[in-house]
């Protein structure tokens, strides 16, 4: 498949997948909001998503109502607590009637507290869940996947092998065949008083001896090096991903958060985000987010899904 | 004086000064470098600063004939070893015959081991030495100036105050009055398990102490609170920071390098940089840094120095 560029191309290419192969199901847990009730009718409508809505059946009545949206197009599991509607909801995805796990008002204690149980959620094994921002930049000719900006805060390096498989997935999905990451740190060399910069050195070796597959890891690399091709060449790094960088794997969630929400907020841009690493796509947006980027999370998580069939 | 709000007026303001009051010296190590000189000259030409380069004699004279630069115009010192071109440069500012204390060619650990050199230094007692980049972004009506984003790696709690109180000192230069101070974090609540916003809290009531002064502290903030006012009211954050931060406080360089550095590739931007924290405001850029930097950097340098006297 062609390399998707933009979240607008994203956008573009689950509606691709809809027409060919009909709409993945998402499963909702406590779908009672107005404003993810229009995101959602704005996915079917697109004809790349159907949804099952569990929650409470009044409350999601309400916001329909609210939102315009006839519920008669969706199936509707009618729960009353927040436990039962995550495992409602998840349940419908472990048994594979439906495709996506997608948090709706529930606590994200609850919605992750269903992902995890043994009997009905999508833990694979022992492998790291994490959460992966992506960002169209103006200016820029690829999308930018930076992980984990948001779910684990110190993530040791074992999870961090796992964080970069997981993203590598997410990118592979968007058509970019092998991805090039870039481990990122303060600095361009590996200083024994910068624990970020050991992690980049390991993980970088973890690659070449096969440990994470199906992409060219290098760090440790700034910010700068790993996006511009000029500024690496001025401090002589002769890399594969030195300027070409698609995917960032940050040293924690302090470092991530800031890069994402710089992004977001100092940058013309697009952005959306998944949890990965489960055995589906998982969306997890807050309600702060716009209907688009509810949207362009629900395309990701379409995507993902197909390339995972 | 008015608040300075991008780095154009900042440029115009160190003109005003140069006009009103006359130049500020700087002092150069090593200044071997064409695109140093032509900086320089440019300050010079725009009235606000004269220099006196350190360095050797016939390397400096080759430089200034490629950048078309006249030597006459400036006092030359000719040293022959970069140690002893570091200890010439910053005796000129300890001696007080310069008011700047600025780096060229000369290796970083030169320039800072006689910048903390006992007899002829710029050291003040134990205070902290730190970095700020500021920065012009378009679409806010203000300078942004993160801290500590280059110099100081991972630094504790007294460090972190006295970061805080340079980088508001090179605040209130730029005519901030008060500034607004969000110490960042990757989250907006204090949590046992996250170093970064226990330090946010600590220097809230350091400020509210007076241990912090001439400035509105608060913390921890996630960037979107820091900046965007509607963020700030979705999370129900009711603070005078919130979405109005002039200063970021980062946690450590891994997270300030990536934040500076992202709004330099990925927004439309002017980026300056200092020293902070020593008896002299210090310049240290980047022989990758533009013309323009620079020279932005010498009218900061200046407008510090002005506003310290």
């Amino acid at each position: 498949m062609e390399q998707i560029r933009s979240l607008s191309q994203l956008l573009d290419y689950a509606k691709k997948i809809g027409a060919e192969k009909g709409p993945k199901k998402l499963s909702v847990a406590m779908a009672e909001e107005a404003g993810l009730l229009t995101a959602i009718e704005e996915a079917r409508k697109a004809g790349f998503a159907e949804a099952i809505l569990v929650g409470n059946g009044d409350k999601m009545k309400a916001a329909a109502e609210q939102a315009g949206v006839d519920l008669a197009n969706y199936e509707v599991i009618d729960e009353r607590d927040e436990p039962s509607m995550g495992i409602s909801a998840v349940s419908q995805v472990s048994s594979k009637k439906a495709d996506i796990y997608m948090k709706g008002q529930i606590h994200t204690n609850n919605f992750l507290r269903a992902m995890l149980n043994k009997e009905v959620g999508l833990r694979k094994g022992k492998n790291t869940i994490s959460h992966c921002y992506f960002h169209s930049v103006e200016g820029y000719d690829r999308i930018f996947f930076i992980a984990d900006a948001a779910f684990n805060m110190y993530p040791d390096l074992a999870a961090k092998a796992d964080i970069t498989q997981n993203t590598v997935g997410l990118a592979r999905s968007f058509g970019v065949a092998e991805p090039k990451v870039a481990v990122l740190a303060a600095v361009e060399v590996v200083n024994p008083d910068m624990p970020a910069t050991l992690d980049a050195a390991a993980l970088t070796q973890m690659n070449r001896r096969g440990q994470i597959k199906n992409c060219i890891v290098d760090g440790p690399f700034a910010l700068d090096n790993a996006v511009s091709e000029e500024s690496a060449k001025t401090k002589g790094i002769v890399s594969p991903v030195a300027g070409k960088a698609d995917i960032f794997i940050v040293p924690n969630i302090d470092a991530g958060n800031m890069l994402a929400k710089g992004i977001v907020y100092f940058s013309k841009n697009e952005t959306a985000g998944l949890i990965l690493g489960a055995s589906a796509p998982i969306v997890l947006t807050s309600r702060a987010d716009s209907t688009r980027a509810k949207l362009l999370s629900i395309a990701a998580a379409v995507t993902l899904s197909d390339f995972n069939k």
